[in-house]
């Protein structure tokens, strides 16, 4: 039988994972100190891999397809093929950056003034290619952890990964640019993503993974519309997604159906009030495909 | 930009509140120590308050509005307007009350009994208060806590909060009045309740909590029903609700909808099944506006 | 008033119990170190039983009817009615089984093998009348815990429960023979069964413990199609359950709502998509009755 | 090598064994899920056993030796010798008892009243013997657990274990007779009691587990004391222990050490201060040897 | 016979209570929820009281003594009389103290400032006593928690016990004054202390505590000295406290033993090697009475 | 003043460090979050930083001085003196040490097989020095963790660190060769170590640090022995260590007190009690300097 080798990331997106391929109707079981974890479904083989090498063993064939970050796929410099973006958590959140920051008051305020400092950073390729591009020399050096808390006695400056920024500021560090944005991608070796079954298999997984990322996101409305309310109803609703609109038996009354963004529903169920809509309803997704 | 300053209740719903503040599609963070939340909306600030000093600062217009019981609404005896009760918790509880307790086998009976007695309570206010409706002097202590382990060596009654009595029984002791029953409260400032902005702001935030709060107690049933056996269907269902009812596209059945309270589910789908009802599927809700 | 007293198991079933019972519409709160839980239906009173000892109460009529394992009901050897079969867990997992087992490389293959060993077990019964209906004689001995670990030092075979094995090959042992397996039960008293009130309340929840089971497999799938993609998205539902189709207020489109076993929607979502699905959308169900 | 074979008892009393032994000087290393644990001492090998199955295996000479209570010593009626009776916990607490206990107000009032009766318990032998003693007929029920919860409904009375009766007065039951008391033994083997090596070590190993479970209740006392007061201070100290006393280089001062029971010493230290001691510590004690 | 009633703080000195209790001999058990633990001195009976009130029921006579901090007795008023100080805590910590504390760069610079401003505080009588001392008008509101964090927005300033200020420097706030440093007391009932059995007993009680507390900061050090070195090391011990000097077998050396502050031996221990001492070892005490 | 500038370990050996110094009398107070913990004396500055990085800043003189593993300072190949070697944990433990560990049925049996091959480890200096010492040309691949896990379908060797080797073994892997084995050392820049107060205070922190891990294999042994039988216990004694022997009052008797390894005390205080020892008691020591 042919069988798929996936690596799912160890580490900080381990759990969600889990639980993202759980409603994409996958059960994954991690034993407690096992890398192998087992799957229902004999054509899938998952290993757990540390994010930072998931890119290397996928692009050398190690592995057929793998879930990390676009970052690390960039810092490995490995040759794969990406079928997907895969954008965990909710919508509103800033994406993840790799931002060069620098303590409060420092004399260093952009790239250039960096020539002959020394860096702190767990991404040296990353941070070296921007050098270069800047035309700057500077000391790099591979960080083990904790980064930011290094400047300014064990470094000038340091290059890190960031979401709100407010681990930086704790540590009286101020962002004085950004290196490279990031998401999660799916990604294949090339010659899997080649392989008829194999393609077949991670296309569904795409499918199926990134129609529970979007009902995250997403939130059903199911509400009663009086035949004179009805234009008013609809002129409401975002325009991008067709509502669902039935007869009921009342011939003066439409049940309307509709999926829209979870962020909108808290200003969006309001005004739907005000328009005439009755008996309004809100339930959450496990899968969304529009 | 116009900002509504929040206050939410620290402590033992504080949760509870974040939790219902999140279904209603506002995102609260509290970081651990901090009192003041950041919360995903620019036009709210929030802050964190015990619920006995709420009522004190909405009424000082030092916040704008705030969530707090009726007790300390009273207790504080400060000037505030009511936005909406705000029932939290499942239908079939029992309401929270200030009682009046005594040592079982005390020969304190009723109010008049108190007269010259030592009563400890959190709840100062109320308790003069009630004993001077009754005309009765008695030694009125604050309690820092623990109040009702004091009977009878450290006080001659109490006036204790109480949802089931279990504790105060626990410690031997009966409840032979009741002075006020309380339910959480949205309150406003009189200046801020005038204000176009807070005003409208306030009552698009009771309108979406007041539809988390229903929703946790209702279910969405869906079923489908022959036309011989429609009538014997709806005639089980309450009264109040309309079931929303959709032909099917085979004209002999039809798609019945309806919301119900939870409570009632678990005796009126067997009846539903009786009368003929197929398919039958309840699912959850997240919003219901009546 | 009638009272119907049921057993629920004590231990590892606990948990999974209340939350099943919560998911039908009783609520138990077990108070720790209780084992009279309380549950909201006053014609109804709990006790906690272990699962061993559940049968013999049940049939002795201390109980009118509980909840336990086939397995003991058949070692207890008493005279009860059964009301249903609850299959706990998720489709996909293996049954629980009582196996003879024995260390990996031992001489014993088969029942006749047993001659004149020492077997350690819980069930001390049931092996004995496996022994019989092999005509072998063995020593039995009752095993207080940890049978796995017993052979071969304190041990020749032992008779143990297992879902998936993994326990017994951690331990070097292999599975020679299965004696039985088992699932939950809701067993009920002869005389019980015979009581109009008692009869009808075990057969309400029995009802309603197996729509919620029945729901935890099962979700719900929503899409509206084209009608001239109708067939053949029709054609790929499974053949069992009939999907509800409605018409849409657009003439050219309907609605198609069914439900699904869970496993099964990872294969047919992405065939769904291929024939002609639209706007697709799964959600969970908290009760279904087919 | 020769090898002892160890028994320990798996469950309530395994990490103070586990403990004891460190202080004894003697590291076991329970892996988890592991039923062999290891130990720092190549003579021995360890078998965690359940205490109610410990005296069976000892006395079928599948172990050497082991540490069980006498109550199931005797429950099993098994064949053993006894190394030493070790006291675990500290002075002053009650022994645990087996006892007979009924509902408060129960018409069973001693023995003679069971007849007849239904007792539940996990010690079937021990209250049939106990039955047979006072020549009463009554049905003895093997009970898995919560015994103390069945009377009055599934049982009339118990046997049941207990340290305080703490237990038991909070079910309602009353303690009408004890049927025996029950302390850790150190059991042995009969073969293994008369094998050369086996009997040293045994004997070894009680000679350092006794020494620590003495240092438990004991503290050290030293105190400076002037030659005038030497009498007087020494006529507080208890009679049994000699204390030691030193001359210090200033001739007319003495030092002077001993050991104490530790409940003593809250009397005992405020009277050695009148008599006149100075300079007093207590200190702890590992192991203690008198 | 005669009990002494003792009340024990309930909260954040509860724990440390119950410890030094232990230590000092006497074993207080804490039920969860009771607020009546138990203790094996028949003589004595404790109740867990808040600090807060402890001076009040000393005062008033509901309690012969209790434990509590300086400043709550102050606040209270209560008339009791103070058996001794407790020095809880290490050595080189900070005392407690309650102070006036305002925004970084408030105007508010000295107590005059405080004319006219609103005060939150616990501690509303010792506010007012030093708002009176220093002929100022204030508004003091008392505050029920998360005092803190109020200034600016819910008050100007506050009045806040703290350790380290380090809290207060977390909320951005200096302090300004200090109206009071606590520590704990042990204080009594004035008949009670009249009384010669109670009066006994709790000096008694006095004494064993102090030694507890004594001995969490100092250590014992035990070394070996040759003739020639014996003078320089004896110069080396601090004056106060006599060593223990004994003859050694061989008359050329001496033991001595001394007893010393913890937070000294790091410094002293390098300069007795220096000295001239051998074979020095440091051990723990648990009461020392000097 | 002067300022002593320490690296402590970040990570699996920080709780004990700290624990450590406290028995040496420094208190280390490390926040959550902060990497600068506080400690009780001004001479000294404290930084967390990774075991893997200390000797690196150390050399380059950000920090005076460190602790972290013999292995990561040769690792790091930085210039550095070393202060003292500390050999946390007990008696009898085997050393950490890296090694070169295959699959189980490998084909690489000695450093010579490695020709070609693909290693992971996370110590690819060390591994590149083997590699090149034995004369052999290998891919060496930085392992981001779970290096263990990788053979052989990720790497055909690995090299590793490991106590005991059983995590090896549970990954199926077989040590072929050791590369090093490591302590932990406490290390300093070399100018430091010229600079007459940092090399004072780093010379007392060794003795202080040495002298409270020696004491945690270390236990005091006092008895009291009749002159008869004084040579025979004496004999019986270590001779290394001279025990310290004090004439008492009674001219008969002796007090003989002494240090032993505490592993040696259940072999060692049976003998003496057979040479005639008695009023035995064996204690815990905090510091020994022999």
């Amino acid at each position: 039988m042919s069988v798929l080798r996936l690596g799912l990331p160890k580490g900080s997106l381990e759990d969600t994972t889990v639980e993202m391929f759980a409603k994409a109707g996958y059960k994954i079981d991690i034993q407690s100190r096992s890398y192998y974890p087992s799957i229902d479904d004999p054509e899938i083989e998952c290993v757990l891999i540390r994010a930072q090498e998931m890119a290397r063993y996928v692009g050398e064939g190690l592995l057929d397809c793998g879930l990390t970050g676009y970052d690390w796929v960039q810092e490995s410099g490995a040759d794969v093929v990406e079928i997907a973006e895969l954008v965990y958590g909710k919508v509103g959140r800033a994406p993840l950056r790799w931002v060069l920051a620098v303590p409060n008051g420092s004399d260093i305020k952009c790239a250039k003034d960096l020539e002959g400092k020394r860096i702190a950073t767990e991404a040296v390729g990353m941070t070296k290619r921007y050098l270069a591009k800047h035309g700057v020399n500077a000391s790099v050096e591979f960080s083990w952890g904790a980064t930011e808390v290094k400047p300014p006695h064990l470094a000038d400056a340091i290059v890190e990964i960031t979401e709100t920024g407010s681990s930086l500021k704790a540590n009286n560090l101020c962002i004085i640019d950004t290196l490279c944005e990031t998401t999660t991608r799916f990604i294949a070796n090339k010659e899997a993503a080649k392989d008829a079954f194999k393609s077949a298999k991670m296309k569904k997984l795409a499918l199926l993974l990134k129609s529970v990322l979007l009902a995250e996101n997403k939130v059903g409305l199911m509400m009663n519309v009086h035949k004179d309310k009805l234009d008013a109803v609809l002129a409401k609703l975002p325009a991008l997604q067709r509502p669902t609109v039935a007869h009921l038996s009342d011939a003066d009354w439409f049940s309307l159906t509709t999926i829209i963004d979870k962020y909108v529903a808290r200003d969006l169920i309001p005004d739907l009030m005000l328009a005439g809509a009755e008996g309004l309803v809100e339930y959450s997704l496990n899968k969304v495909i529009l």
